[in-house]
């Protein structure tokens, strides 16, 4: 391969190669920006200088607490400060971060506690008890820091020392520990799993690192954005974003509570250009009463993800003045890995409808991976003919290193040297990947298989629905037939009978809904319907049904 | 360090790591932007599939000849498409790109065919002799290879196998060599040292790859950029330009020769949206007849390098409506390693002078380097006070493996852990850097330093002035005196007491240029002023006003 004969002096040295780690993009920032607003949260406005000295400083705190190089730090935070900070300061000191879901239940968090052994948790004020609870549920509880929140309601409980006040006792000093391996873990994150045991997700410096910069490219991103943080910082630490944003010298806008008066307040009061959000964020804004909107100048660049967004919902938001780029991704893979990639010329041309339809799908990968394609049961990628349908695979530097403590579930992740993700999705001749469906959401119905997400996309044209899921429900002619479950818009109206008739007028035959139910979804503590829960009301709606009661 | 306690099965594996390289940018591209124009060259537009089809052909041209996976392959080609496509063909067949500056003498070039053992050279049909003389110093010459330019006035010989004939027969389907390790060698570059041999510099894909994500980060780079090759790309491979135009989806719009003419008809025609250049290239822009100018929409961003442009330039450029960004490095960098960062707001309000003269500075690291400092002889910081001088220390990912079989000369450019540059510096309060003087150009007057480039600039201000180099002449008083030597604005005028007064209004008296000489400067084959003749003339005069004949 590429050596040259004589290869003699040519090894790496200090000069010549430093190890890919986020936190360089905040020491260089520090450096370059000191005065420029880094980190903005109601009347707390940071420097870059402020921003690297307090992360300094919880660095310190950390290592004071007795948390050593290789230790896990967790923590069960809102999107507030010292969540952003500790992206950086627990690196800083060494440590492994794992942000905790703050939705999950105390069984769940103690199951992580454990299985993580951290060492110390950084808890809000909101969370105390559920941090309590779960760190006194361990053989050697970890130490608990308490970060109240007086403005939001939440002042310190007095039983825990408390974040601010550690941070004023630490050393402004203390020397960040940098990774000598870019392969070094950064972060642990548990999966959401909606069944079984949560798995460790293990990140590296090097992958945190080159999502940042994959990301600018992809995001259109100059200097100087200003990113408000709605994607939890729990969830694939925010995408990535919080390490990316001193890569670009930007202000990051803390939003704890996620609602759309306080998504408007942000874009008209602090001129947000960039976030991301899950598609019920879209939802939300493009639902918000008149009351709740406010009316902003700048252009705003959205990332959606985390399910298919609802065509009819893209082309709401478009029409808001939002360009929103439809990524997808998953714990394993940081977040983001596929984007759908906007072609200026004949997609420009097309009508709203038509380019809604486009902006649904997941598309390509990211600068900076290396491979995505969809696979058949024999591992041969499939036909771009729009109509085979595979598993995604994935392969690249932002691919985690596996799950901790479990090489067996890694391994079979990784079994054919790409990561499969359980995702079905087809691919479009120009090359551009859609999901079908997870593979446990699939509908086979009659031999065919039936998208779920197809359905809830044609569901969600109707003026009167504002969330649905459709799911399998056992058949006995067909195996298995769609059912809809369906949440009314406020105010709304509409029935059984209309919305069947509304999808079957789009759909064929096989894929309209043999049946709607309407009410509140089941939802999971990062906000996705919990469709097993569906499943099983499907499951007994039909054996009520098969024993002739109802 | 941050390992966690228990790393079984977090190993890399083909589905988490890969080497990175810049090839995987043409690849993707490929994918995604198949149809999209990739390269432009009068007659001829290249897509993205066309591009890949072509670089494809050309490693399989290149193993056809004899060509094996660490070998090197030779170019000298002005910035045709057989040269862009050599970024990517050469390795992806495994081989080491040495792309030599068309400009140089046989001799060089000899010694660098042979030092470099280079199997194949590419060359253009307009340094065929120049190819053919060193080829046939060499014990066993390389295979060459003539790429004709009948447009511009250059038809084969008939005496070499032709590119295009070889790639009509070359495998659409030759499999390319990827990097399984990312400190692989992509290419060597021989310095243009002004004095004895030049040094080969290697490049590895690594450093390679990270320069184009971070140059789109710093270059303000969204999507679909155009790009004219104005550095030569035997000039750190196009500061790594073409490497990073897949990255994003952009153009090359190729620049066989440079004019004025051609650039103004670049930016009418193609729309061309970015190009880098020294600061010579500016002057020709700015001082272009009205017959050349054309007028163009688009906002232009210029990188400029390579010398301190003068804060005149700058200005002039501004009012033609670039922004030109002022970059600095050297081979031993890939190019490009710190850049003047604008700071918006105070800077914004600063006038035209002020502007100029901070966009003269070279600022800080670019986002993919890891340091950049000013160091004292031993080898600590020296202080921001803007007065201090010390020598600039680089270190990160797009520092040189070292200089091929030169280990001695290796180490001595990295001891202290920093490549150091050779390049004399102060250091402003805000941390930007700003070039005193290469070290041998430093001028000692009296005991005090003077910054021949502080000289330069301070005659660019003249109206007459159309390029100046100032250097040390011996004086028995003060040791050494500024001298000046003057190319004068065709049809402008000016004398020798002239210009001494005009540099006096502005500069202390012992910076003030002693004599000046008017006449064309000296340059070396990359287009720098040949400081070192200049000096010798300064010697000589001295010698000759000692001996009293003058």
């Amino acid at each position: 391969m590429g050596w040259l004969p004589d290869e003699t002096g040519l090894e790496k040295c200090a000069a010549n190669h430093v190890a890919l780690t986020p936190l360089s993009h905040l020491n260089r920032a520090a450096l370059i920006w000191p005065d420029r607003e880094a980190l903005v949260y109601g009347a707390a406005r940071w420097t870059y200088a402020n921003l690297r000295d307090r992360v300094t400083r919880q660095a310190a705190m950390l290592a004071a607490l007795g948390v050593a190089p290789g230790d896990v730090v967790a923590t069960l935070l809102p999107n507030v400060p010292a969540q952003v900070e500790a992206s950086f300061g627990v690196p800083a000191c060494g440590a492994i971060l794992n942000t905790i879901n703050t939705r999950l239940d105390v069984d769940t968090v103690a199951y992580i506690l454990g299985h993580g052994d951290a060492k110390v948790v950084l808890a809000d004020t909101q969370f105390i008890a559920l941090a309590e609870e779960a760190a006194a549920a361990q053989d050697t509880p970890p130490t608990i820091v308490e970060v109240p929140d007086p403005e939001a309601g939440f002042p310190a409980t007095g039983r825990h020392p408390v974040f601010e006040e550690l941070l004023a006792q630490a050393d402004h000093g203390f020397e960040w520990h940098l990774p000598q391996d870019e392969w070094e873990s950064i972060a642990l994150n548990y999966t959401s799993g909606t069944t079984g045991r949560p798995k460790g997700v293990v990140y590296h410096h090097r992958g945190a690192y080159l999502m940042t910069m994959g990301t600018v490219v992809s995001w259109r991103i100059t200097l100087y954005p200003k990113l408000l943080t709605i994607v939890p910082l729990f969830h694939c630490n925010g995408w990535c974003h919080a390490w990316m944003m001193p890569l670009v010298g930007g202000t990051i806008v803390c939003c704890r509570d996620v609602s759309a008066g306080a998504i408007f307040d942000a874009l008209a009061d602090e001129q947000v250009t960039h976030f991301g959000g899950a598609p019920i964020v879209l939802n939300m804004l493009v639902n918000a009463g008149e009351d709740s909107r406010r009316s902003f100048d700048q252009a705003v660049e959205v990332f959606t993800a985390g399910a298919p967004p609802p065509a009819a919902t893209l082309a709401k938001m478009a029409a808001l003045g939002f360009n929103v780029t439809h990524v997808y991704g998953l714990t394993e893979t940081y977040g983001h890995v596929s984007e759908n990639i906007w072609q200026p010329g004949d997609w420009d041309t097309l009508d709203d409808g038509a380019k809604a339809a486009l902006r649904a799908r997941q598309g390509v990968a990211f600068p900076m991976m290396e491979g995505l394609d969809v696979f058949d049961a024999n591992h041969a990628p499939i036909p771009a003919d729009a109509q085979t349908q595979g598993e995604i695979g994935i392969r690249g530097n932002a691919v985690m290193k596996g799950y901790y403590k479990n090489p067996e579930a890694t391994a079979e992740a990784f079994a054919g040297g790409w990561f499969r993700s359980g995702d079905i999705a087809v691919k479009h001749p120009d090359g551009y990947v859609q999901i079908a469906d997870r593979a446990k959401d699939i509908i086979i119905s009659g031999g065919e298989n039936v998208s779920s997400v197809e359905v809830e996309g044609a569901l969600m044209h109707h003026d009167a629905v504002d969330l649905c899921a459709v799911v399998a429900r056992p058949d006995d002619t067909w195996g298995e037939v769609p059912c809809a479950f369906v949440e009314v818009k406020p105010g709304a109206q509409t029935t059984e009978a209309e919305l069947i008739a509304f999808v079957r007028a789009r759909l064929a035959g096989f894929k309209t809904p043999k049946a709607v139910v309407f009410g509140e979804l089941p939802k999971t503590s990062t906000g996705k319907v919990q469709k097993f829960v569906l499943r099983e009301r499907a499951r007994a709606m039909h054996a009520t049904e098969a024993e002739g009661i109802d």
